[in-house]
């Protein structure tokens, strides 16, 4: 394993330069809100005009939902040594309920702090976290339920809403199938006081942890866009700090929502520093298996009281949210006797050995409201661990799933009686035919909370691939109602994914949000869809990799077969070559259509023969425009 | 372009030896039916046997389907230039219905041969095409309603129940969740006799042109396993034949059951020759693309004479199966004005210029049953185009092409009337929540003739992933009642695929049939995932590989990171480490969960006490199988 050499005024880490290569024709932009301190990244990306035989016809640009931060802003002052700027804090201390503290809270914390061993790998974080005043309740579902309208609030509205009334202004892109959204709600316009309402309601989160405070707000929730998570971390085999950093910074380039840190290995703390230092998306942790770690891997001596202390750690470094396996109890275990695959989850096998060698409940679910008490003191959300998920076909829907799914239900009901911010994580592997049945069992047990689930994978037998074993079953919950997808990557139930299975594991669920987004007919979604498919209709082959989730790939795909550059405006491609290329044919007869289109049938016939005429004294060039 | 130097005695176009590679712990079996010529290929895996602390525990092999031919059986002796031995004349010649030509009927044939300058390129075939005698109709179809089994079908029947009831009888990996078919009807014992109702209904299709003896049969339908197919073929910019006759052995390797030839380049004659010498699996090509060859790539000038000509030229081949985009009538043209990308099939748009040229109605239209007569004489199987199906999302389900779609119900209809076995082609880009409808379209207009869609592609944002935007809609359209999916590469919309390509598009199209599979509860689909599963449990590093779909990549895979032979036995992978590993863990709660699963809870809690205290007297090896 490579060692680092780090010190806060060491400046030998550089954030990789491909990540901070701007995307093709495309402008980093910021929407203003009602302050200036509310300022909403988005991508605007520009494409030609469609060439006619008078005047050029404007093709307007294509606002398109962007996480990558200010490492894509080539006006921007990147330096991970430093961090991101503070965006957030002048929000949270206009609302006047927290307070800093004068020392860390955790004992483990203060530990690590004062290791001089540390020192080359420390971030060098100088300031201290807050937390809520005592008697004070500052999560985004408490000010929600008060009718309070935060600027987080204010921020992920305008962020959803990505500028449709512009668009739809500009009257291109505008064709949209009503999808079906199995009765979700999701409005023409996303405002401020929707997202209140959903917040309020559990059906949605933000998961902005006080101290967090580079965060770029999102929102989690089935009334607004399908979002995905990445998955990065270190293990006893494997990775640096430096490699994790360079893995957020690559995955939300690509376009994860948020990113979860699972290091299982050295150095857990200070890795975790520099990650969420350096991220503009919210950062999720299993706080379990640091705990795991300060016992040496011994399950069985876990206790509440060191949990609880990996819990104040972690938040006071600014985790948004954490997977607790909370919904695992004692008389579940027996459950899962006679699977195939057993327990597949690593927090949900840990608690059930720390439960059978103790033969008692688990102290995560005994201790829950004490849980519930941390969280709200820093605005942490739940995630609520789906220890017994089922991690093959066979153990799909069983009797040890749907029990802990249950369980969860009533934490859920737990943790919004203290106004804690929850989603519900969710499986696994999943034959197609019971995917729905997982979504409507989710909603109705869990009261509408937001789900989120790990595929499902809708097949075994294809390790390698797991990514598209998983996409599949992703896409369809997404359209169900799941409101957050976590990736897989090709290297899933295999190893550690490097930094190009990061990516292709991104653009697979990319891809499985954006078709659920289309499915459900949420308002906009598929303004991308028309523009990139218009230009490809036209021939306006660098809009059409501009346009698509990877410009890189479909622009190296199309040069392996036709490099020069006379091919990109080449009105036809490799596959078919000049004749043939149905493109090119069908703009011929198009025009010709147009032109009949309003003709009865006999009327057609004679018209037909003057046209065939005309075709024919026009010679092969019939490309025009009416 | 390459050119190549191939003459019949030429012995330098050698099989690539990855393709003949045999797969690992794999077996080439052949199950021999009512008489020795019958004997249908199956591989079987086999896998070790589950350590324990007592005997091992055996694990039986699983059958798997297999559409790699002779390539993969290391007692065969394979010579490209001579081709696969001739399985099936002995049956054929036994219906006494067919006579051998003494010359080829196709005048452009019959030039291609004495055309000195091609002799290097020829396959160098030593025997003349059969046919029908005057008044015989040699469909499977017209057998099938004559109540004639023949040696096909119960071919096929073998093939499709895959030793099924001798892998149940293992009872090792039986489970299976019972699935939702949407009103299909899969018995659990696949027989000779349901093969010849299926094909007689008209619901499957076994296409097998009396001139491909070297076939391997199969069957296409509803009922039947879901099936793949893979295209090859040059272009005007791109490939020789050597490179094409690769990708027909790679890509039935890795489990294509029928390939297409979409040829559209030079010496469309020759390559397909090799191709069809060298096939196991049906091969079904486009004819209008080749006939637009021969005039120079103008449309207008395609006339029925040339058009009859190249159907003859190639059913005296032996080619299975033709795409004749006959349901694509005038009318229907206007229809597509207003489209994002009007017509994306190159068939599609072919026809329509010459509509619109000629202004008459499609010749393909008004001479089908012409071209039903040729098809009945050699049993070419109809594959009805859809040339107006939607090539955006934008244009899903549009008038267009629902109009063509009706057109081909009516067409089928004309087909069975020829005994004539059909299925229909389909779309396309539709976003998810449209799927449905268009199965359940299909089978109303269409009368259940088998469906065979491209994708259909979820989302069109994605160039270079359309192998994924399109595998998401195919797995659903299988679940659907979709018989046949045709693959997508990461090419598509980009270029021509390489062998790559080739591979990637494959398996990710067995993931999406296997998926449909599964969801339909197809009886004993889930043997490969609970057999696989069951070794990932088990820590059966070797046997996981070699289960699934690619044991290549899946081995590669986890070399990456745990590269030393003892981490093929290793207790966990790179993902965890030694510690964290869930299987691990799991296993040893499973057993203790064995113990106590029958108590009642307040006996639980006495015996658990006890248990405890075993548990820790035991020490840290828990790992007892009962």
């Amino acid at each position: 394993m490579k060692t680092i050499s780090l010190t806060p005024l060491n400046q030998s880490v550089q954030v990789d330069r491909s990540v901070i290569a701007p995307f093709p024709n495309s402008k980093k932009i910021y929407v203003q809100g009602s302050k200036p301190s509310i300022q909403v990244p988005m991508r605007e990306v520009s494409v030609s005009s469609t060439q006619t035989s008078s005047t050029p016809e404007y093709n307007p640009s294509v606002t398109i939902y962007d996480t990558s931060g200010i490492y894509t802003d080539p006006q921007a002052n990147i330096d991970i040594c430093k961090g991101l700027p503070d965006i957030r804090s002048i929000w949270i201390n206009d609302r006047q309920a927290t307070e800093q503290l004068t020392q860390l809270s955790s004992n483990f914390a203060q530990q690590r702090l004062t290791n001089p061993e540390l020192q080359s790998m420390r971030f060098g974080l100088n300031r201290l976290p807050k937390k809520a005043k005592a008697g004070q309740n500052i999560t985004q579902m408490h000010y929600a339920k008060k009718g309070i309208i935060t600027d987080e609030m204010e921020f992920v509205a305008i962020r959803e809403n990505l500028r449709l009334q512009e668009q739809l202004e500009a009257g291109v892109y505008n064709q949209q199938h009503k999808g079906n959204s199995f009765g979700a709600s999701i409005p023409q316009q996303i405002t401020p006081e929707f997202v209140r309402e959903e917040i309020a309601r559990g059906r949605a989160i933000i998961p902005a942890n006080i101290n967090h405070v580079e965060l770029e707000p999102m929102i989690i929730g089935r009334n607004f866009l399908v979002k995905i998570n990445g998955n990065i971390g270190n293990s006893a085999l494997g990775s640096s700090i430096e490699e994790e950093v360079a893995k957020l910074t690559w995955g939300i380039r690509w376009g994860a929502d948020t990113i979860m840190d699972l290091s299982t290995g050295k150095h857990i703390h200070e890795t975790r520093e520099w990650i969420i230092r350096n991220s503009p998306v919210p950062i999720g942790t299993v706080p379990i298996y640091q705990a795991l770690e300060k016992t040496g891997g011994i399950a069985e001596d876990l206790t509440w009281g060191l949990f609880r202390d990996t819990l104040i750690e972690q938040a006071e470094q600014g985790v948004d949210y954490f997977t607790i396996h909370a919904g695992l109890r004692l008389h579940h275990i027996p459950l899962t006797a006679k699977r195939v695959t057993g327990i597949v989850s690593r927090g949900g096998s840990i608690m059930a050995k720390w439960c059978l060698a103790h033969h008692q409940e688990s102290f995560l679910y005994t201790h829950f409201e004490d849980i519930c008490d941390i969280m709200k003191a820093y605005d942490v959300s739940f995630s609520l661990g789906d220890g017994l998920r089922p991690g093959s076909v066979a153990d799909a829907n069983d009797a040890a799933q749907f029990g802990e799914l249950e369980t969860l239900g009533e934490l859920t009901k737990t943790a919004w009686k203290h106004d804690v911010q929850t989603i519900i994580e969710g499986p696994g592997h999943i034959p197609m035919h019971l995917i729905k049945e997982n979504m409507d069992k989710q909603l109705e047990c869990c009261d509408e909370a937001p789900f989120y689930t790990l595929g499902p994978l809708v097949t075994d037998i294809a390790p390698g691939y797991d990514h598209i074993t998983s996409g599949i079953g992703a896409a369809m919950i997404g359209w169900y109602g799941c409101a957050m997808l976590c990736y897989v990557t090709p290297k899933e139930h295999l190893g550690l994914p490097n930094k190009e299975d990061v990516k292709t594991g991104i653009i697979t669920y990319k891809i499985a949000a954006h078709a659920a987004d289309l499915a459900k007919g949420h308002p906009g979604a598929q303004i991308r869809d028309n523009a990139l498919s218009k230009a490809r209709f036209e021939f306006r082959w660098e809009d059409q990799f501009n346009l698509g989730l990877d410009p890189d790939t479909a622009r190296a795909f199309h040069d392996e077969t036709l490099p020069k550059d006379s091919a990109k405006v080449a009105h036809f491609c490799s596959m078919c070559g000049p004749k043939f290329c149905s493109m090119k044919i069908s703009q011929e007869v198009r025009d010709y259509a147009n032109n009949t289109e309003t003709l009865a049938t006999t009327e057609l016939e004679t018209e037909m023969q003057e046209k065939a005429n005309q075709f024919k004294l026009q010679g092969a060039k019939i490309y025009n425009k009416v």
